[in-house]
């Protein structure tokens, strides 16, 4: 077995909740070791939340996992003083405090660097750590709405509309993992260690695409047409014998192929549907011809035979069927992992595929402070000390 | 100045549309010299589409800055020969090919190894490169209904919902990127190169948050409640006297708060409201009761004083007002960029902020081929061979 490729890496991380967790996750699932440090009064307030089975939340365990848990109370100086020995032997830092919080612990970037000056420190925040809105407290919700993302989610009937899963946590989650990788190697190349931070706000904002880029050149906010494609037809949900497909055929190449296909070809010597304008604009019509010519054929009839044709095409699948879809499962996507006392836990699995050194579940989600008592004898406490610190409560 | 965390990286790249050149562009942007390969008719197919202002799209200037422009023919040897020599001399080559197509062009990874056996390859797709649908065409849109992300997304009422910006595309980039800088780092630690790849299906899926995890500890599927949360109540969009502010007190402190900042907080000792639980089962009447509290302040006073009090609390911009919001002028995440030819164009800035190294623009959107000499003379090409590719027709 390969090593994974960030083997021999050490985190401390003092995120919770999810955009720092997840960040903190990644680096763990690409090898690191990251040693997660919870309050010993219940931990991340994650470990109470979602659905709760064997005493374990599956949320917590699924976006915690390949992480060792120290249960350490960071408010009492002696609490500090063990989590700057930890941070002596580490390469990176997490946090998702405010801005300002880790300040106030006494951990300036100064005192870090006196500490250890090869610790890259990483921060996931709502708004960045600079400008007006710095000190806010952040929220997935608040940072899809600041962004101008809800307004382009939804349509013109729903208005702004929040969509379900909080993605603005997970993609600065994941730009954060990303800063932290980067900085490693810049460091590891010569450079300096330095300060990297990824937030909310920033993160969605970099992912609008042609939305931002048309508002951009134009001044004028994009409008919501919901499952319609804004300058294309046909495109969207099309009705099958037996339920909903979806179709995008982005060029006119393949508009020609989806409805030879169905056997439309002929529509395209319709004055009404011969180029993309016309069909946008007889788009009502367009679509009852297209369903009528589906029913004649099963979803999977259709997604087999247009796919087959290079036209894009598949099923909306509830969320569970996506979870036991073959593909996912050829892609190992959804993990079985047994938790020691707390029964086999069901979570996504890795995104990332590497050849060579393919990622892995080393560790399952730890209980609060299961590894106190090694990661502390690995920093050099023998077994009187720790004992002495769990004896003055510091220590869970 | 100091270096970029990828600098000395070099990139070939030969993506197109917008999953693949994000990754790329990342690439670019962290550092690396990104060498955009493109067909000489035409080039990226973006280059045609969105808002396009003085013969430039702001779209693909949007998401191909930082990178060099080589107009090659690759499907004839010739053209490939070159692209071997360039091969020979990078660190990374990304691609976005449907599964399969790099090894019918000859470039298995047997012939790649042999080009260049510190070469790591990077892919984007829609399903993965194994699997029943790695063949299928990748679109986001579809990639959207198959990993049951659009049943997530809407309310009740409009059924499942495709999501405004092409998100599975940006993910499974922003992904890639990941594995790019991890690989590299493995290799540069003394491991193998390795093939990489993140596909627009999984990586949605793995952000599914509690959504997944509630999914498969219970084997059903999630309720779409649009902007409201489906366990917590206030949350949600209220009426200011000016218009709409999002509020999300995620626990039963910040409900205190928000009550008590909002004059409400006797409803706390109203049977109606006493706890989250019959909040959730009294939330229109609950509703009606912050929207008339909330209609004595404006916008502005609700957001200042609710953030003041550690409430998470928001505007549900338009993107044009986020795109000139303060907080993102701060965050320079709106960037003016001279393009010779092509006046300035705005584009999103950099997510990721690095302290020592920040992320600049050092390469406007190249025009296609715009570096074709220039590269091809850096890999040992001289001049004579140079115009006798261009009088062949292989490179523009």
């Amino acid at each position: 077995m390969s090593d994974l490729p960030l083997s021999g890496v050490r985190v401390v991380d003092l995120t919770r909740i999810l955009s720092g967790p997840f960040c903190a996750m990644i680096l763990g699932d690409l090898g690191a070791d990251v040693v997660k440090i919870e309050s010993p009064k219940g931990g991340d307030p994650v470990r109470g939340q979602g659905h709760i089975v064997d005493g374990l939340s599956w949320y917590f365990a699924g976006f915690n996992r390949n992480k060792r848990s120290v249960a350490l109370d960071l408010r009492r100086p002696e609490g500090l003083a063990v989590l700057e020995r930890l941070l002596a032997g580490a390469d990176i830092l997490t946090e998702n405090y405010r801005p300002g919080v880790l300040d106030e612990m006494g951990l300036t970037p100064a005192r870090l660097a006196q500490i250890n000056p090869r610790l890259i420190v990483v921060s996931v925040n709502g708004y960045g750590s600079t400008g007006p809105y710095a000190n806010r407290p952040a929220f997935d919700f608040i940072a899809q709405a600041m962004s101008g993302y809800m307004a382009t989610n939804g349509t013109p009937a729903t208005g702004p509309l929040r969509t379900g899963p909080p993605l603005t946590d997970l993609i600065a989650g994941l730009y954060a993992a990303l800063g932290a990788v980067s900085a490693l190697r810049a460091r590891d190349a010569g450079g300096p260690a330095q300060r990297v931070e990824a937030s909310m706000m920033m993160s969605i904002l970099s992912m609008m695409a042609y939305l931002s880029s048309g508002a951009l050149a134009t001044g004028r906010d994009p409008v919501t047409t919901g499952n319609d494609h804004p300058i294309v037809a046909p495109y969207g949900l099309f009705r099958a014998a037996d339920g909903d497909i979806a179709v995008a055929p982005s060029t006119d190449v393949f508009v020609a192929r989806f409805l030879g296909e169905i056997g439309l070809k002929h529509l395209l010597d319709d004055p009404r549907f011969a180029d993309n304008a016309r069909r946008v604009e007889n788009r009502a019509e367009l679509n009852r011809l297209v369903d009528d010519a589906l029913a004649h054929g099963t979803q999977a009839h259709w997604i087999e035979r247009l796919n087959r044709a290079g036209v894009p095409c598949g099923k909306v699948q509830r969320l569970t069927e996506a979870l036991a879809d073959p593909q996912v499962a050829a892609q190992e996507m959804v993990l079985e992992v047994p938790h020691p006392g707390h029964g086999t836990v069901k979570m996504t699995g890795f995104p990332i595929k590497f050849s060579e050194t393919p990622l892995q579940l080393r560790h399952p989600t730890p209980d609060l402070g299961a590894q106190t008592d090694a990661v502390l004898a690995e920093a050099g406490y023998g077994p009187d000390e720790i004992t002495g610190l769990r004896d003055r409560g510091l220590l869970g």
